[in-house]
């Protein structure tokens, strides 16, 4: 071992001990004839002194040091005059005896402090070095945390982690998948699993009762921030439950996430909301409830005034934005800005001050009387002080997706969206299916095996869009971090859903033919959930991109620019997989 | 929840209690007016009890049962008349008073019990039948249970779990990899790492001191018993460390699963074995220490007698099994045409009986006198009654493979090969380099970046062959379990390194690039070890494969029989992915 201790462990309890330390240079500072170095390793931070006056040679080699050396020093605790409270090891200082350079550093092409100098691009090509720095190596330690945490809960519970393959087939259904050549199978691939969705449920079938793995899946999508094309799943599933024993298991084994990891005793049980009501107060499936701002509608209120772009609407509602009256003509029009952009795609938006007599200020005051206007407060619950910021549209579900984007883009300028609050929410009673104009038919909002509530089956052959399913989404901060759903066992039940989708019995067949063989031997009532754990962790660490909680991440084109992958391949390689490269024109 | 208790909770302590139970139906007997009939979970079996004269209808309902229904039933637990003290639910029953079928099924293809009338083909078919019985299900409840204790003991002492990425750059050095054609970049290919070899040293640049993860890794070569095309590895990886440091928190590691899993205390140090003793003494790198034979060179005592075998011979070995001078002519001729395999490829096989009254009888009496005889019964240390079986060659570490071999079958013969015994050892001081006759060069026999004994590094210029490495394996009962090393920190010895394998800057750089430029900036001494977390279970476990502790294993062919992977891809995936098929004319 090169090192006695660690650089984050010395005490003033150690004072008067020899000690020899391991780890990189951080920083070098000379005053007198005195050389301070503070010494970096994954447990903090260690000051050094070499004194000029006690060892001349010593100073010189340590004043020849540079950023980022590794050197190993032996010396002796002492206890610092002026002491330093910012760090845990701040008592001490070593004065040193000798020292080795372990190995030499060029000069890094930006700082190793938590808030470096260094852009994005520079920081994910040199990503070894990105990863020196506390900021980055934090939120790996977190993510370790947190998957042991996962693991040792599930574990207690009798779950046991099986290892679902990752060489398996490819369903041409959904997101694509990435492939994989068989050499010893020319012509044919393998592809990466999207997730171990049909391993985990053979998993139930051959009477596994309670599995989990925390594993990889694949997907070949274009990127966004939130996106990578692998990424991490907490992936379970339990046989001979019901719904609610799902959810009050995994509810309860986030408190514990929250409780252990973070110190936050979360509320006894997390609020339920149907997806009919989040799209209805919120119009997000995944509403963020760190703060109010509910919709009201205001269709019954404002509609026949005589105000055409109102009375024209399918639908008119409103958020109140407390104390946001002082929002100046120039902050609501870059509001209005906002909600018209391509992306969101508002026509404009309508605002109402109550001022501090009571009084109503609208953008529209023209087609209204104060009493229409005072209407408008009481419904919005609006006191004095209070905006009222409204949008109407021709499309119901489209105009409150718009609404949504402007309450979270409110509550962003108000302050509301703090990452050290969380508001945790089941989302339920998911429409089972919901239409595709693309393939005009109907999809599976979660997926083909996801079971109807039974008081909705009989809905199936009369009204099957208005069938809810027996799934449920686990949001926290407006973000979906789970979700699941109790599955059919019954193949007369399956064999109505296909024909809802509009599977042919060998379409089903041929994409999950393995699943629907294993079966007839014995399906117990089964269901579960997945959570995916880069944003789980991003949520907990309080970060914008679940990029900053994965080692080495890819950029938006799917890249790992510090091993510069993927590359193209030798010919001879190629042969060996009978495959050829064939780019098209563009 | 579809039952209050499972199927293998319930004990005398219980009986009155009115209890609800699911699973699935083992087996079914009708006595007089009884029907009883045992439920299967993955937690045990309890017998159900339906009684014709309290309730005919259900009586009936249960007589209709077959094999593996799903079934849940309510009913009160009774104390059994005739007891099973084979079952640890067997000192009760359930008296039946409600049933519900939850779901029927076909007969199973194959009895669902521990020795199945299934053979291999069938069972992997209907893998999700085969992982029903108990047998089957223990492994991989002992492979969670050794990757849960693993994580365990690692984190305790500090490692981070760290995920690596599955879509990597390919190198074309050694194994052949899996690779993956990227759609968003034409033309280029991910590769599926063989291990996270690189990614943990540029973590040990990245100071994260201690690393570790379970992480599959992938290999595209032609399949053997004990090879998947995809296998998970307890990677980890140290700084700041030396040889010794490593292999005692490992060893400490193994010991802690022999005792947490297996109740099995180990002895206090592993026996350590260099390299060139293991090939001396038993022609292997890892030897099966679970009995002894060790090799006896015989070269001074059996060369120059007129045997023109063994006079012209490079190298004479004899092993001796105790006791088995009892050996027939005909086990003798089977020995001698066993090694006599091409596989193996000796030339012939001399053997020698001690006899009681301590006289030897060899098949070579007419070459040499009982005196010579009488000293190789001394060198070989045997007794009245021993087997003292010799091969001779002219390569001499060919013929210790093939004495290897031997000595292997020998003891599986005479039962020493028990798989309740564990003998644990690390081998030590590999050579750094084998010469390898097809590429005529040296090559690197752990990897390129293992270190040289410190000892060693001057013969680098003067004798590279001889030069030792910092590596080291662990073997268990023959089984090269883990292995790892010291790595290179310094780059003038990298250099050195690569010059020997004959590795061209250009060639080092566009193959280990960034783990070099990363080196640049303060790389710290470090070291570690890989273990193969299926061949450990199958130890644990006494199986003779690998595939029986993987939940969906593949078959020689590289096939997933279960779900038919891998299969043809359709023409508008291929063409997305801008790569066509070429099948060869074969």
């Amino acid at each position: 071992m090169y090192r006695t201790n660690t650089c984050g462990e010395l005490r003033i309890s150690n004072v008067g001990q020899k000690v020899t330390l391991a780890g990189w240079v951080q920083r070098i500072r000379k005053m007198g004839g005195m050389t301070f170095v503070d010494l970096r390793d994954r447990y903090g931070l260690t000051q050094l002194v070499f004194d000029e006056n006690h060892d001349a040679a010593l100073t010189e080699q340590a004043n020849k040091l540079g950023r980022e050396y590794v050197i190993q020093v032996t010396g002796t605790v002492n206890e610092r005059s002026s002491k330093n409270n910012k760090i845990e090891t701040g008592d001490i200082e070593i004065i040193v005896e000798a020292m080795t350079v372990l190995n030499a550093s060029q000069t890094p092409p930006f700082t190793i402090e938590d808030n470096t100098d260094g852009g994005d691009d520079i920081r994910m090509k040199y990503r070894y070095l990105d990863l020196r720095r506390g900021a980055v190596r934090r939120n790996l330690e977190l993510r370790h945390k947190m998957a042991f945490e996962v693991r040792r809960y599930l574990d207690e519970r009798g779950f046991l982690e099986v290892e679902t393959p990752v060489l398996i087939g490819s369903t041409p259904e959904g997101a694509r998948d990435f492939v994989v050549p068989s050499r010893m199978n020319p012509g044919q691939f393998y592809a990466l699993p999207q997730s171990p969705q049909l391993f985990k449920q053979i998993l139930m079938v051959s009477g596994f009762d309670r599995y989990f793995q925390i594993v990889k899946c694949f997907r070949d999508e274009d990127l966004r921030a939130d996106r990578q094309p692998e990424f991490t799943q907490i992936d379970c599933e339990m046989s001979f439950v019901e719904q609610e024993d799902v959810i009050s298991l995994f509810e309860d084994m986030s408190k514990h996430l929250f409780k252990s990891i973070l110190n936050i005793d979360m509320p006894e049980a997390f609020p339920r909301m149907t997806w009919h009501d989040a799209m209805k107060y919120y119009g997000s499936d995944k509403p963020d409830l760190r703060f109010d701002m509910r919709f009201v509608e205001l269709m019954d209120v404002l509609q026949g005034h005589g105000f055409s772009v109102f009375d024209s609407a399918a639908y008119i509602g409103g958020i109140c934005a407390k104390g946001a009256a002082t929002y100046t003509r120039k902050q609501l029009d870059a509001l209005t800005e906002y909600v018209k952009r391509p992306q969101i795609g508002a026509k404009g938006m309508v605002y109402a001050r109550v001022e501090a007599d009571g009084n109503v200020k609208s953008s529209v005051d023209k087609f209204y009387t104060q009493e229409i206007l005072q209407q408008m407060k009481a419904a919005m619950n609006a006191e004095p002080g209070d905006l009222i910021l409204i949008l109407s549209g021709d499309d119901v579900m489209k105009t409150r997706k718009q609404l949504c984007e402007l309450r979270l883009e409110v509550a962003e300028q108000l302050g509301l969206r703090d990452k050290n609050k969380f508001a945790c929410l089941w989302v339920v009673d998911f429409p089972m299916f919901e239409w595709s104009d693309e393939e005009q038919r109907l999809m599976a909002m979660h997926h083909p095996f996801t079971s109807p509530k039974p008081e909705d089956v009989e809905l199936l052959s009369t009204n099957p869009a208005a069938v809810r399913a027996n799934a449920y989404d686990m949001v926290i901060n407006g973000v979906e971090v789970g979700g699941g759903s109790i599955r059919i066992h019954d193949n007369e039940l399956q064999k109505k859903a296909f024909e809802i989708l509009g599977f042919s019995e060998e379409r089903a067949q041929s994409q999950f033919g393995y699943l629907l063989s294993a079966f007839k031997y014995g399906a117990p009532p089964h269901g579960g959930l997945a959570y995916g754990l880069d944003r789980f962790v991003s949520l907990f660490a309080g970060l914008d991109s679940i990029r900053d909680c994965i080692a080495f991440p890819k950029n938006n084109s799917g890249r790992d620019v510090m091993i510069d992958a993927p590359a193209p391949l030798e010919q001879a390689q190629l042969d060996e997989l009978n495959i050829l490269v064939d780019l098209k024109e563009k």
